[in-house]
């Protein structure tokens, strides 16, 4: 047989247990603060009809490219799901009767077959909680004030950008481009951290855009000392798609402040965010001290994706924020150095011939609640020793023949070294 | 746009809140007793090669062909995962520096493309514990008494019934079957209660049985009254597999007296265990009443499949169990009756044109730790108590603008009508 049979695929891994505990963590921590914030759990396949997942409203051209696509035995065309967001569109299409606002988590798997970057993968795990029915910009501070909340659980210091796809886009028309380019050039704009200023503009260029759009364009961009709220101001007259973005981002504003988490949140006006869905705010949260260029999570308002997908076009208030377990994974395993093997277990029980007494001691420890590893091997006592070591297990418990026939044991405290003699709980 | 665009494919669904709350609290309920008996965590990829997942120490010839199979962008052959076991034996074999034993669980979707009934999907969660490492039967029998706590935990009555692959096997051999059939023919018995005595005489026809192995077979499987372990007993000494089998049959029940579990597990000569891997110890759970009558959880020892998969043909002691999320989902479902709505928030709060106060409590509230919803929509104060009653929300805090000028407002107890006073925690 060859090695080849038991390797991983490229872009995806197995997550052993001193990765997996800080997973579960993290997983549990993002699950219990959506629950504090009143969403409620949802669960939907990953098997998805192709023609679904392909929707105008779904991820875009760029996203499509990269779906996993496959054929089951009744001839269907199927896909894997690239994210959560169409997935849960179908959901409320699907059920009329789903009562407004309606607020969903959910936590799984997605699959993108891209090119393979640091911390990018092929098979991946969002956390995405969307509210459906608010049209007020409450939606949007809710969700980032939550963020905020996951993250300082967490133990993680970040900070959110947020911008309004009104303004851009409004802008974008004051400096000439034409109606149908604007989402495309946005999705250019987005790259500029990456791709530096002449890369953007001569990607507008290529777009055909007209040569005093491309300067006034540049020329926003490189006035970043300028460009703030009251920069636009003196556009909100031109342009009513200003105007309004400008009173979403004063109303958003007004909560971030009234919640004191002002100084964790930043207006960024040159913020795009990939997806074309969205159609008003829009944010993304990076590490405070951006040890991780990317964002860890994002999101913002799309209110045509449902109707769109539906096919009625009717308006849905819709926001939304993904947070990307792998990533959220790979910061905090950064900031706190090397992760170390942290076993939970209260109890480590080592029998030396004394099966009997120690399997009922675990049963007894184990009822009243405790994490008990009973050792079931026959290793010796110096083996086990440094298996509680190496796995930071606190409380040993040798059991041989003599703590039998005293009827007692000692509960010893690795950390301490702190002996504590108890009866047994039986006989 | 056709309606088909937001159809879900057949053998799979979504999970809505009220469904998805009772499987939130099965897999945290069943992960929870994981980490008490020192099980760890692992994650392995969805996507595999299928040259892994077709490995003849695989789920077996019934499976592959219910396996999906697709081509990524790169020519690579891969497939969906059927199940958590070959997943498992990968990073075992992968891991050689893991240190035995090795105790893991992993709880994760798994795929296969066959026929749907009735509680069968095509898409599934499997939740599974592992220990490799292990020779005797005390790895059985901590997994068995890890299963009764578990669903003790989830209120839910069960029976685990168990066998040893042994003795069927050595039977088979003293009844005359030849070597190359046996795990042939143990499939076949194991759909005696599915199928009848008829069908499985007949399947044994086909094999081309002997008809004096045949007679002995059938004679066998019905005179259930007299086939105990003491019946096996005089085949001891014509079988050294019926003889070993014994041996491990008596040291697993020597545990499970010795653990007070002896009532809820029971002897059945007849459990064969659809797979073929198993060599030793088998058991399956049943609701003790039997409503549901298929099995909700199951395993056995595999000595031979991790080495199988290495290729060396190595020994590794195996034992698994396995638990499946959405029969245990149907079986919580089906015991309790329809499945309620039932909200885990702690208070709801309804502003009344009261945004600021409002929705600084419910910041407060959470800082404090507590699970709150608040109502972001402007729906009207009658509408906001038919959801909270709807919910069973039982504690509401309605703030208008008098609660705002007093500075106090009222917690509603909406199941006992009681109303309690509050002071506003800030100003």
């Amino acid at each position: 047989m060859k090695k080849m049979d038991y390797q991983n695929v490229k872009g995806t891994q197995d997550y052993l247990p001193n990765a997996e505990v800080v997973r579960r963590d993290i997983r549990r921590t993002l699950e219990d603060v959506f629950i504090q914030y009143g969403c409620k759990p949802l669960e939907t396949p990953i098997l998805n009809y192709t023609e679904l997942l392909a929707s105008k409203y779904g991820g875009g051209a760029a996203i499509l490219e990269e779906m996993y696509t496959l054929t089951d035995r009744g001839g269907r065309e199927l896909a894997l799901r690239y994210d959560l967001t169409i997935p849960f569109a179908k959901v409320v299409a699907m059920n009329p009767s789903l009562k407004m606002p309606f607020k969903r988590y959910e936590m799984g798997k997605v699959f993108r077959d891209g090119p393979i970057k640091t911390g990018r993968y092929r098979e991946f795990t969002q956390c995405d909680v969307d509210i459906v029915g608010i049209d007020t910009q409450i939606a949007e501070a809710e969700l980032m004030v939550m963020a905020l909340d996951a993250f300082r659980k967490l133990d993680v210091n970040v900070t959110i950008q947020y911008n309004n796809r009104k303004l851009l886009s409004g802008m974008l028309v004051l400096f000439g481009t034409e109606y149908d380019k604007i989402n495309h050039v946005i999705l250019i704009l987005d790259k500029i951290e990456k791709v530096g200023l002449e890369a953007v503009v001569s990607e507008l260029n290529n777009q055909g855009l007209s040569n005093s759009a491309i300067t006034l364009i540049k020329q926003f961009l490189t006035d970043d000392g300028n460009v703030n709220l009251s920069y636009f101001e003196s556009f909100a007259e031109q342009s009513e798609e200003v105007r309004k973005g400008l009173i979403e981002l004063k109303e958003l504003e007004s909560y971030l402040k009234l919640l004191s988490v002002e100084t964790k949140c930043e207006f960024n006006p040159f913020l795009a965010r990939g997806l074309e869905i969205y159609t008003g705010i829009v944010y993304e949260i990076f590490l405070t001290d951006r040890s991780i260029k990317s964002s860890i999570g994002s999101g913002g308002r799309y209110d045509n994706a449902i109707g769109g997908l539906i096919g009625t076009n009717e308006h849905f208030s819709t926001v939304g924020i993904s947070f990307g377990l792998d990533v959220i994974y790979t910061a905090i395993g950064s900031s706190k150095g090397e992760l170390k093997e942290n076993s939970n277990i209260d109890y480590y029980i080592i029998p030396l011939n004394t099966t009997k007494e120690s399997l009922l001691l675990a049963n007894d420890l184990r009822n009243k609640g405790y994490k008990v590893e009973y050792e079931m091997s026959n290793k010796k006592l110096g083996k086990a020793l440094e298996k509680a070591n190496k796995e930071r297990i606190r409380n040993v418990i040798i059991i041989g023949e003599n703590e039998v026939k005293d009827n007692q044991f000692k509960v010893k405290d690795m950390f301490s070294g702190e002996e504590k003699t108890e009866f047994f709980p039986f006989n």
